[in-house]
């Protein structure tokens, strides 16, 4: 075996993972298609991962990997494009290699979803976002649009308020989703929400001008001016290499494990956002760390837990 | 209603369930017995948790205190004494007051047993421990004992064994209670177990050097050098709370729960090394966030995830 265990996706579950590998005495290459990360460093600022009171997703990711570099072989910018069941093991095919492992924990994550409307392909970095934290700065005293009503969606607009931009949240419910300390937050700073609205077309040339926009109670369309639209209305898990070993996933496409992390394919554990549920950066390290130590089993390795 | 939540225990799952509770608008109390911080304050150093490569497990409470002081009402250094169903919740009497609570976290962590001889005490912390999983990379090329025969401390050796440690297995009887795998392991890696031997006294001055010990059969009392002992006499988690509500714990007293951290009894979580298993701060901590965020069932408030 070229190593004991692929870590596929080095986020918060990754890194995790990673730590818990390499103290437990397993040897472990992790796997990113960019620098590492994850989604985590989307978020402008992150106040409940315990022993932060208030961090940005950058930083805490900084953090984690600095810490986590030291246990295991990091193949940053390296994509992993097939799993395949190998002997006893598996084989891990990239975008520059093959290698072989004894077990594998997919820590792949999800990627946020999009309204699919039109104008949203063609704009997209002219004024379509997905991400606040990386593009807010570009939009200081402009009007911006954030489509969403999650945590990640209030946050989002919050950090934009801060930095300048004149933020308007557009939700199609009549209630934000968001935890209530955020939802008082909206309130504090008086940013409109436009509710039981969605958007239906992203108008501009060469950059965003207006967004069509519909109102699902009344079944009214207007137009409005916005400089910039953040999207973030879900995410969508990145599941497609456990589909392809036959590992089972919910009707969302997030993978199924046990209480250990193992999924419905021996030697296969998955962590993090990909198995869906609360997906919060606490329970992702947690399931990373499960994960490794639960492969111990797979690998033949004596086993404290 | 005095309370929405009540958190028993302020440890890694307590600190982590207040923080979650805050933040989504749950009105929580947390109590402790001490000023918090739970059985990880014992750990010297602790290079397991993602964000802090090392940092003392006292260090690490204190941060996660102050990050959770702000989102709950702590009541430090009151124990509670009973929890008896209640209307729609419950009645919590403690030693100072009684309150009502619509749902409860029941975080109230494990004590390790102690083997209760002279310097144990003295001595925690400077070569005496009782977790090979936080404390044993520090005596790599080291002689230390681990006290036990059971799978926990065979368990340890083993794992001593592999970080490098030079490990010697002291244990009251003349065989191992460890399951035949084990005990099997000890002999495939010559780790020495010297028999019918328990511990008189842990002597060393500032740091552990010598173990008194007594052959229970020839009564042979002896004197070895070692520069640490590991304790793994078992642990008594701290369910009595629990069980007097009726709540089902497995065999060793540890809480059942769901994925979700319910117990058997409606409007009860769990947290954290009362419910068992991996037993990290990771793992604590992601528990107390999902019991938390769970509770808003309980609680009837919506709930984003």
């Amino acid at each position: 075996m070229d190593t004991e265990l692929a870590v596929i996706g080095a986020g918060a579950a990754g890194y995790t993972a990673a730590i818990y590998a390499g103290r437990a005495g397993i040897d472990a290459i992790v796997f990113d298609t960019g620098m590492g990360g994850g989604l985590s460093t989307w978020a402008p600022r992150i106040e409940n991962y315990p022993g932060f009171p208030d961090i940005s997703g950058v930083d805490l990711m900084d953090r984690m990997k600095e810490h986590a570099e030291p246990y295991a072989d990091f193949h940053y910018n390296e994509e992993v494009t097939a799993i395949e069941p190998d002997g006893d093991g598996f084989k891990v095919t990239t975008a520059k290699n093959t290698y072989t492992a004894g077990a594998i924990i997919i820590a792949t994550g999800t990627t946020p979803r999009q309204l699919d409307v039109p104008g949203e392909n063609k704009l997209r970095g002219r004024g379509v976002s997905y991400c606040a934290t990386c593009d807010g700065s570009f939009f200081t005293d402009k009007k911006v649009a954030v489509v969403g009503g999650g945590n990640s969606a209030v946050n989002e607009a919050i950090y934009l308020h801060g930095l300048g931009c004149n933020v308007t949240l557009i939700h199609r419910r009549d209630q934000l989703r968001a935890e209530e300390a955020l939802a008082q937050e909206v309130d504090k700073k008086d940013i409109p929400v436009i509710w039981n609205t969605v958007v239906e077309e992203i108008r501009g040339d060469p950059v965003v001008e207006t967004l069509a926009l519909k109102n699902r109670k009344t079944g009214e369309t207007t137009q409005q001016a916005f400089d910039g639209v953040f999207i973030s209305v879900g995410e969508t898990p990145q599941s497609s290499l456990a589909t392809s070993l036959g590992i089972e996933t919910d009707s969302h496409g997030y993978i199924q494990t046990d209480e250990r992390q193992r999924t419905t394919v021996n030697g296969v554990y998955a962590a993090g956002d990909v198995t869906g549920d609360i997906r919060q950066i606490i329970t992702a390290c947690a399931e990373g760390a499960t994960a490794a130590l639960t492969s111990m089993h797979t690998l033949g390795k004596s086993y404290p837990f």
